[in-house]
This record gives C-alpha cells, structure tokens and sequence, in this order.
C-alpha cells in the first residue's frame, strides 16, 4: 500500500535514514485501523520479564500463548507488536508479515537489584525474525545510563544500516531521582529529548504529571511560563522537546485502570499532540472482547470519531 | 528414525528455527526409551564441578570415570547426556553418535564467593565435539544476571545459527533472595518464563514448593485463585509460564533421597504436564544396577506404566 | 575555494594527516564570513543533551527545531555546527554539504551521578551523515578519564584514517577537582595540552580564570614569572601549551551573559592569540534577529574591524 | 621417535583432540630419560616473576641467564620446559626443535594485592616461538576465578585449534580460602578435577596434605572412607579426581628442601600413580651439577630404579 | 650504515624477533655519536603529559615547540626521540627519517587519582608514523597493574609482528608500595626483570637506591650477600635481572639536579654496565646550548672519554 500525504510528510522527517528503515517505519504507520493517519497504537507485551507471568497473564489465562498478542494486535487493528525474543520466535513463523514487529533488546525483572537491563537479542535476531523494528530501554538517571546509551549507540548503528527502524523507551530511574521525579515534566521531556538525540525513531515515554522535578528546570519553566497545567499542555512539551515533532513519540498507558480513566488519558495525548499509545496490561488483561472494544475506541478518539470528542465538539459547535 | 506425530507437533512450536536445530530437538527426543512419546529423561554430570569430585563420585567410584556416564546414559535408553567440556572431550570418540550431547558452558564451584558461573566452553566447542544443544545456567536475581544474560545470548545466537539447541538451567539465586525464595512456586514460574523470553527451547527449573516469595506477586495468585496446593498443580502452573506449553520444561531432582520419594515427586512432574526429568546424583550415585532400575521406573512413569500409576488408575476405573 | 595562505600555513602544522583530513580542516577554515583568515566561530548545540530542552531551547523556541541551528550557523557565516547524532539526522538531508558539520559523539547529561559521558555515536556515523570532524568531550582529572581517553583514541584512529578531523572538549572535572580548579590557568592550560598530546586537530576549553590550583604547578607559575594577569595574558598562555601555537585552540562562551560581557571576552581571545569562539547558549537563546547581530559582532571582533577595537587602535595611534 | 605403546595408550585418552595436539602431546612424553614411559619430569621457570630476581636465581646466579635453563633441562633428559615469554623468546633460536617448551601465559608478582595474574602471552606467541603446548593458572576459589577460567577458555579453545597441547596450573586461592585450605586434599582433589572440566589435557597441582577444608566434603570423605593417610593414598585419589587417569596430572616440588625430603616426595607421587613432577626452585637454585644428580635420581624414583626403591623391593621380595 | 660487531652481538640476544624488528633495534643502536658502540642515550618528552606543560617547558619556552625536541635529540646526537602521540604528529614530515622515534603509547598525568596510565595511541599510529619503536609504562605494584600487563601484551605482540621494537618504562607504583620502596633496589631489579618476562627489548627503570622493600627479599640479599653499596653495584645487580644483559637496560635521570650529580650518575650507571641513560627534564629544561655540552659530556662518559674519567684512569696508571 502506497503511503498517504500525511505518511509521506512524516518520513520526510527521517532525513538520514536509508530506504529500507523509511519502508519499515512506512510499514508501521500505514498498518491497521489508523493506518496512513500518522497515529499509532502498538501492543507492547514485555511485562512478562519485568513482573512475572501470573501478574502479567494470570488476569486472562489465553494470553500465557504467545500467539494471544499476535492475533489481539492483529484483530484490533494496531499499528505493531512489540515483544521480547522468546515471544516473538513462538509466532514468527505462523505470523510471518501478518503484521510489523519491534522486537524487544532488553528488560529488567522484579528480582534485580540495580537499575539496569540485560540486553538478550541482537539485530541479526530481528532480521531473521522478519520484524520492522528494534526496541531498547534506557534509563536516563541511573548509574548504568552511560553503558545502556553505548549498548543501544552500536544496536541502532546497526539496525539502521541493515533497513530496521529503532524504537526507544526512555524511562529515567535510579541514581538520585525520586519516584515522583521519574515522570515529572521536566525529566519526561528531558527523557524524550535524550532519546530522540540518540537516533530514535520513535520514542516512548510515559504520560507527564505536573511534579518538577530539577531546580535547575524549575527556574526556566517559571521564567519562560511554559504551561504544563493539563495533560495535554504537558504532551505539547514532550512533543517540541522531540525536535519539535520532526520525531515521533507515543506514550504508556501505565497500571491497569478503569476505561474511562484511559479514555480520557488517551484525550490529552491526543490534544498534546502526541503520535499514539503503547498500551500493554490494560489490553491483554482484559478479556478479549472487552479489549477489542476498548482499543477499538482508543482509536476512534485518535481519529477524532468517539461519542465524548463529538459531544464535546457538537456542544462547542453549538 | 522419522519424527513420530507427537514430537512433529512438539517441533512446530519452534517456529523461528532452523532445520539443522529442529533436526537436534528431535534427536533427543526420538532418543531412548521414552523416544517418540514427547517425553524425556536426561542425565547431568556437573556435580563434580559445583560440589567437587569425592562428593559427587566417591558413592560409586565407578563413575570417576567420564565413560561411565555415556554408558549409563545410553544403557538406561535415556534421552540426553549433558555435562561439561572436560567430560565430553573424554568420551566424544568411544561415543560419537551414540547419543545426543548438551555441551554445558558454564558452572559454579563449591569455593566461589558470588553467585555467578565460569563460562569455558564455546559453540565452537560443541560443534567440533558432536553436540545436539549447549547447556547454560542463568541465576535470574543474583547481582550478576545480567551479565549472565548476555553472555547466554551470544552462545544461544551462535549455537541456533549453526543448528544447534539451547538448554537452560534458570535457577533463580543471590540478590535479595532468600533459600526458600529460590523454589518458591511465584520464583520458579517466573525462572522458567524468563529462559522462554530469551529463546531456550527447553527449559531446566527445579520442582517449585508451596512457598510464595514476591508480595506483588502473592496479591495476583490469591486474586486470580491460582492453584499451588499440590506439586502437580504447580508444575502446570510452570507449564503455563513456558508459553502455555509452546517451550518444553524438564525438573531437576534435586539431592538424592529414597525411591519413593522420587518416584512420588515424577508421578507429580508427570501429572502437572512437565516433559520430563533430568537426574543426576540419584542416579550415578547408586550402583548401576540400581540406577538403571530406579531410571526404568521413572520412564514407565513418564509412560504411564508403573505399578503405582496402573493400580490407581484400575482403583480409579472401579 | 582555494586555501588562502594564512589557512595553508595552519594546515602545514597538521604534518601527519592525510589529504582527506587536511581538506575537511580547509573547509572549516574557508567557510563563512571568517574563510580564509585562519580564525574559527563554531556553533554547538549539545546543551539539550547537557542540560535538558526547555532550559536550553524555551528562551527561543524555534530552536527546539533542530533545522533552526543549521540554518542560524549558516545565515551568522559561522565555520561550522557541532552538534550530537539526533540533531544532525534531523537535518543531514537539507543542509547536506550546505556548511561544515561536527558530530558530537559523546555527552553528559544532569541526571548523571558520576563525572562520565555516554558515547552513542561512531565515525561511521559521521561519514555517513557527510561531517567534516568528530566532537569528543574529556574530564581530565575525572575517576573515568582514562577511560574517556582510551574510547577517542579508538575513535580519533579511525576518523584520521577516514579523513576525518578530531575536535576534543577538554573540561577538566570531577576527581579531587574543585569546582575553581576547572578553570584554572594552569588547569586550562594543562587540559588544553594534554587534548593535543592526544592528536587532536582542535581543542575546547572554557577561558582559564586567573586562579591556580596545582602546588606543583603554581610554584613553576612564580618562579617563571608567567604572565596571567589578564585574559589575554592567560590565553597566550594556552596558545603557548597547544604547541606554541601548532594546534588550534578555541575557546567556549560559557553561561548566557550580556553583549558587552561577550564582546570584552572575545577580544580578550582574539588578542592572546585564540583560534577562536564556540559559542552556543549565547547564540541560540536569544531572537534570531539579535544573534546574527552578536555573530556579526563577534566576527568583526576576530576582524579585527569591530568600533570598540577601531577605537582603541585610533586612540593607540593618535 | 614413534610413540611407545604405553604412550599410544595415554594419547588415546584424548579422544577429542586434532592429531596437532595430540603430536606435541606425543613430542613431550616421548623426550629425554623417562621418553616413552608415561612419566613426565618437567622444569618450570617462572619463580623470577612470582618471587622476583634475587629470590629466584641469587643462590646460583648462573640462573640469571635464560639459556642456562634450556641447557639444564636439555643435560637433565626432562620431558619439557615450562617458561614465561621473555625467558622463552631469549633461547627460542639456540634451543629451536631442542625440547618441548611449554609457554607460561600468565604470572603474578609479590607486588600484588589481590589474587589475580596478568595474561603476557598468546597463542599466537606460543606458535611463533615453536613451542608444544601453552601453561595457565587458575586460582579456584579466588574473587577472579570465572575471569581466569573465561581467559582460559578463549586461549586453549585457540590452542587445541592450532595443534597446541594445554597445561593448567590449579592452585586455590584468595576467596574464603585458608592457607591450610590451600593444600588441603579435598581442595586439591577439586582443583584438579576442575582443571580437568576445563579441558586441559596435563594437570599440575601441589602435593595434597592431611588436611580437610569444605564441610561438605568432610562428610563424605569420612562416610566413605577414603583413604587419605598418606602422600600415595592422597595422590591416589587426586588422579582418581582427573577422570579416573584418563587426564595426566603432575605435582609441583614447593620449597627448596633437603634431598631426602624430596626423594620421599617423588616416592610418594609414584606409589600414588602420579604422572609425574614439575620441579623448579629445587632444581635451578643448586649449583648444576647438585641439581643433574637430584633431577637423575628422581627420574630413577619414576623408573623404579632409585636405590632405596630397589632396597624396600628387595626387602619385600625376601 | 651496517651494523658494528657490538650492535650485532646485542642483536644476537634477541633470538625470536624478525628482521623488522631487529632492523628497528639497530637503527636505534647505530643513531648518533654513541652509534656502534652499544650505548645509548634516549630523549623522552612525556613530561608535558605527566606534569603539565609550564612545569616542563617554562623554564625553556622554547621547549613548547615540538619541533623543538626532534631537533635537541639531532643536534645533540643521541639515539632516539620519545614522546606521545601529539608530540610526534606535530613533527613527523618535517624530521622523517631523521631519527628513530619511539611513540609512547600511555601516560598519566598530575590530575588522576588512581595509579594507572591511559592508552592513547596504537601501533597503527607508530607504523604511519615511521616510529622505530613503541613505549609503554607499567606501574608493577598498581592495583591495575594486570590490566596493564595485558595491554601492553595486545600492543607489544602487534608491534612486533610488524617490525617494531618494545620499550617499556616499569615504574613499580600504587598498591602497597611506600615511596622509599618504589626505588629500592630489590623492587627495581624486579621491575626490570618484569618487563624482560614480558618480551620488551629495551627497559627503562629508575637508578636503584640502597633501600631494601620486601622482607622475603631482603633475607635472600643478606644470605647470598648480593652487593648492593654503590649505585655501580646497584646497577650490575639489574643488568643481572635483566636475563644476565641479555636485554638493554636504560635509566631515567630523575628531576632536574646540577651538572655534577647528573656526571657522576651516569658514571656509575656506565661503571654497573647499563646500557645508556633516558635524560629528559634535564636536557630539555635548560638553555640549548648547556643541553648540548651536557649531553655531549654525557656521551663522553658512555664512551669512557669524559675529563673526570680520564683522570681517574690516569691516577689508576700511574
């Protein structure tokens, strides 16, 4: 399928990327329910490794089986799917081109005791397993930040000369950061600045709260008034902070929580600007039909088509 | 000898594979007695290495020597023989093609002071010796799992690019775990799926106990009513974990003990679905006769023919 | 463009480089308004890696796009733009071969913990993105100095060899450093020294203050009766340290300050004899408009042509 | 010299090796007075790195120079002589094709503060200066050992490779480890073992005494009565725990002593089946006549034909 | 110019080099006024690198030239130029061929706070540089001093597979050492001796004092009453460790001191048979002119012609 306008103005963006990498990210954002729209959805399902099997998959039996997620991403209609090796190589073959894959490099687990992640797949795994797209964490902030910038530095550099496109979760942890400080605006936008530095593709981040977290940020953000008083202000920082929208950056649904609290979530990164959701427990943890309705509306207010945004938008016509 | 059905259906789970790989994972398991029926018994000898020679051979002085093991393998129709470099080098003539080899890569010893492993082999070594899988042990919590990560990564890259399986010992240990943490059936479950993410295809735990040992993991069993009251119950629970049986999972044996405790404790791996055993010291410690007797029994019981399991099942028909 | 004299006689200190490094050295020193008079203003803009994007970029926030600093160096006929692998990407389509570019391949950022930067680019990033130099910052002094020396001498090999040329920050930090020990003249001069002991082309420094902070060192000062009275004093001093004179040294602009303060710096430079400025925050934070008239400013300064110096030297020569 | 068949019959013992390996394997038990034996006399010289200069050759300073040791091993009829890669490169044309040598490829020095030992040589260098086969140590028990046991492993994988025969000398150390704990047998028993699993193919540890270190071991000693009472019955058991003989193991002399001590020790190693000693300080800090009659007598201990061997024979057979 | 029959018997020694490398040794050997006599006198400038440039150069401004040194060591006839990487960049057309240079490959500097160097240049440098010879500095003692031996060993093999010759400064340092111990004879001869096992072809130490520093040591100087009361006998006793002369040994003249200590040390560096001397500080720290005259007398001495010596002879005559 042919990229749309809106596809095509976004690859531009990409200016020293090789066609193979512009054909694998063309491949994600032409894929699914919002493809050509410039949105993205993305399954990713690595909670596996960071908490364990029952707390990830114990809520809904089906999704111990690999080929669950596949099949979800598939019949809801996202934009990738994005796991760890094992998970991958248990459906590559049965999913082969079904649709575009970011495997996973590295992840952490509930029984370490250092803020740091073991890099277990390599860019010839990605290539041998057909997917579109590399996936790495770093966390900005902790005592190992250094040596996971140099892991992903030689992946990327080899990802991008093999055509792979390369997607990176940027989440600040460890060293003096406090847990209010990790999602704090100022070291969200920070986060998916340095990402974006590094030669991301994409980048992932979570939602902003209103916390500050550096003095040294604090100062300027009164000075300049930047406004981070709504979510969708603050998804508006995060976006100018990824070179100004010329990268694109989606954004983690967090805990489980009830729909409606995700709807409105999924509103203010849409009104922020942002170029989708990653959205794994809170669909693979519900019952499949339940998901597909939910992702299904997740969607639709990307698309600017649920109930609420037409009321809202009825009622200001009005 | 062609793949029986069973096995055909065991190697299509392996979907990003190799043929020379799926040629090696169907060898051991079309292998011994139990070859064709999707079950195994494998027997390790890297107890001179973790606990040192007299406590691993002075019980019976025959099995100093490295050829005992083969023929003790191979005498008792088991399905693979696995043990360190220095004792396949020693063997790997008299035995070539007898019968499939697990080259281990790593091991402790009894004077180290962290909990980590030696690496001393390589895949290189494995394919000069005739080997079907390397064998590797990962400690998942200990401060040093993550370099033991990506040490395995490298060698199971290698070893599935040239044709070969990859066994893993994931042996939760060190770190903040306690000694009942480490067979604790949250722990256990959560070892074995982490070998699966990293690409194992077949997976060593030890038999997991009742315990619980991560709080945000006990929340989740209690919720979600997860059964851990028998070992059968559990295992199924670890064959969850292994992708909903999509990865094999085999059980140590642990130390040696009396007859009936371990055919009780088989009778129990068997019932929870697990694909077989791996026994060691229960079985070079005793005299020949004696193992190969012990180890006839637990591959009737892995076929369902053993006394015990016969006469409940006649209780149960009547 | 031919290489003027003045720009030849510079070249000719660069005895063991190949033409291929020679011509990209040449085509800093030809560009912009300063081409042909062997002096050098460099844009960098790593201080979104450094100190986050909204401390760098709110003041202004066009320049959180990041084809506005191409566009800033190119308008200002700057020498060249410096800055990290993200940045360059984003515009290496557009401004391709447009003006010199200098990949910064490693950065701190203030989050960190310890006195370090991550490397997360290569020289075969810079080649294929068409720059004519590599960025490389070292902490003399710092726990981690070896090591940063050890990661540019691979990386200085291998762009020589490749025709490119090497531009070293040398920022004393971290170890027993104070905080005025960084800036030290004889600390300056020292780091300066120690970047072309270590085959750099171009070295950074931030202006040496008159303070001292070596025992050793201090004593020599004395005894020698070195000159360190004044900024230019100081810089001649640091020319004097960079192989009196056979290795270009520009200096940093350091904190964002008033136009006055700037100007009284740079012809502290100009007159000891500095290559020239590399002047970042300076530049970027303020409107457009106000940094060309800076730029322009500055360059007159390194003219030579700038009314306060045309005064002085009326004044001189009444 | 075709090999005899006592030696064919150790070389088969190396079912694994190339005909390369097992030629130099050949080359060293087929030279000088125990040629064709079975029995191995060798001399290390590497006490001038571990003890420094003085220490090692002041008490005959003929000592100093490298060809004194050739020649002493040459006049002797040794099987080999065993050197760090100076000592070997100073005598490497004289000597060329004179006797195995065995290249030391790491050393400590009494400067030292942890239990470690540098890495000086490859095997490259082994195979330039046309030696048989390369020497390591290993520290079992020490904080470095799995770096030791992964250094080993990359250097005899390349040796075995290049046709080079590997000689591990496993001396415990550093960790938990006792001085008494050192020598102790069971710790002896376990070293040698472990250089076993490492793939070495001759053994070199240091006579076992009475002692006992590991608790666990204790036991099992003790409910198995393993006669560990004297030098023969610990040597016995020590070659037990190298594959049941199937590696070759040599004991190294320790301390300069008297002539009667050492004769006593030779005896002892013989009884107990050992392949042979490694006897340095013992034979180059006596003037070289002293050490030709000593190293000749200990090879008459190994043929049986030592005086006080013939004595008791003689007093058994009345 | 062909080799003297001195310079061929050094040669000689060194068994295992090629013809490149011994190539390389004889044009050091054959440079300058002591040309064919076996002695040499080197110029090392490494001390901008390890004390900052104004503590080494401002007592002679000129000295800040690289150029400056190349010419000296001309001038002055000595036998090889040493310096680090920049040093030699910022002179290679210019002297090309005109004398052999030995490119340092590490350097510490005042500023670090642990006893190690950083690698700064590689032998790809010292062939495209046209270098003789490689220089590397061990600190034997060093907490890192393994770390050290094992990067000289990377560079040292590669160097002489390419023709280069080793030079190698072991300065014991760090570690347990004390100040006094760090020259005391028994360490300095240890040092020396270290480096000969680690296959340099020449070895810089320091002169010896009288001090004594290891225990086990000084018992064995005592017994075997090695002469240790003047620096001639101080000498000889490291010439010894250097496998009895068969290696060069020069010494470093230490900090700047008046004419006639440096005379009477050299003597009784020539009288205990070293090999030449390596005056850095004090030749290039003083006014052209007396460097020349100091050197030349230098020379004298070497060659047993200075006025002092002649003196002596002639008393001793009479």
């Amino acid at each position: 399928m042919k990229a749309t306008q809106k596809v095509k103005r976004i690859l531009d963006n990409y200016e020293s990327d090789n066609p193979g990498t512009k054909a694998n990210l063309a491949r994600i954002l032409m894929q699914g329910k919002l493809g050509g729209s410039g949105k993205l959805v993305i399954l990713p399902v690595d909670q596996g490794f960071e908490h364990g099997p029952a707390r990830s998959f114990a809520a809904n039996p089906d999704a111990y089986d690999p080929h669950y997620h596949f099949q979800l991403a598939l019949d809801a209609g996202l934009s990738a799917y994005a796991a760890p090796l094992g998970m991958i190589e248990a459906g590559a073959e049965t999913y082969a081109g079904a649709l575009p894959l970011i495997l996973k490099m590295n992840s952490a687990n509930s029984l370490a005791t250092d803020k740091d992640q073991g890099v277990y797949a390599t860019v010839k795994d990605a290539l041998r397993l057909g997917c579109a797209a590399i996936g790495f964490t770093i966390y900005p902030g902790s005592e190992d930040q250094y040596e996971m910038i140099e892991e992903v530095r030689a992946l990327a550099e080899e990802a991008k000369a093999n055509g792979l496109a390369v997607v990176m979760w940027s989440y600040p942890r460890g060293g003096a950061l406090t847990k209010e400080g990790e999602t704090a605006v100022d070291v969200c936008a920070y986060a998916a600045h340095i990402a974006c530095l590094l030669g991301a593709h994409i980048v992932k981040v979570k939602p902003p709260t209103a916390a500050m977290y550096l003095d040294a940020a604090k100062k300027v953000y009164e000075k300049e008034k930047i406004n981070t008083s709504t979510l969708a202000a603050r998804v508006r920082h995060v976006v100018q902070a990824c070179f100004n929208g010329r990268r694109m950056v989606v954004f983690s649904g967090g805990e489980a929580k009830d729909l409606e609290g995700i709807y409105a979530e999924v509103r203010g990164l849409r009104d922020g600007g942002a170029n989708g959701s990653i959205i794994g427990r809170n669909s693979f943890q519900r019952p499949k039909a339940e998901a597909l309705a939910m992702l299904d509306n997740i969607i639709r207010i990307y698309q600017g088509k649920d109930v609420e945004t037409a009321q809202s938008a009825r009622a200001a016509a009005e």
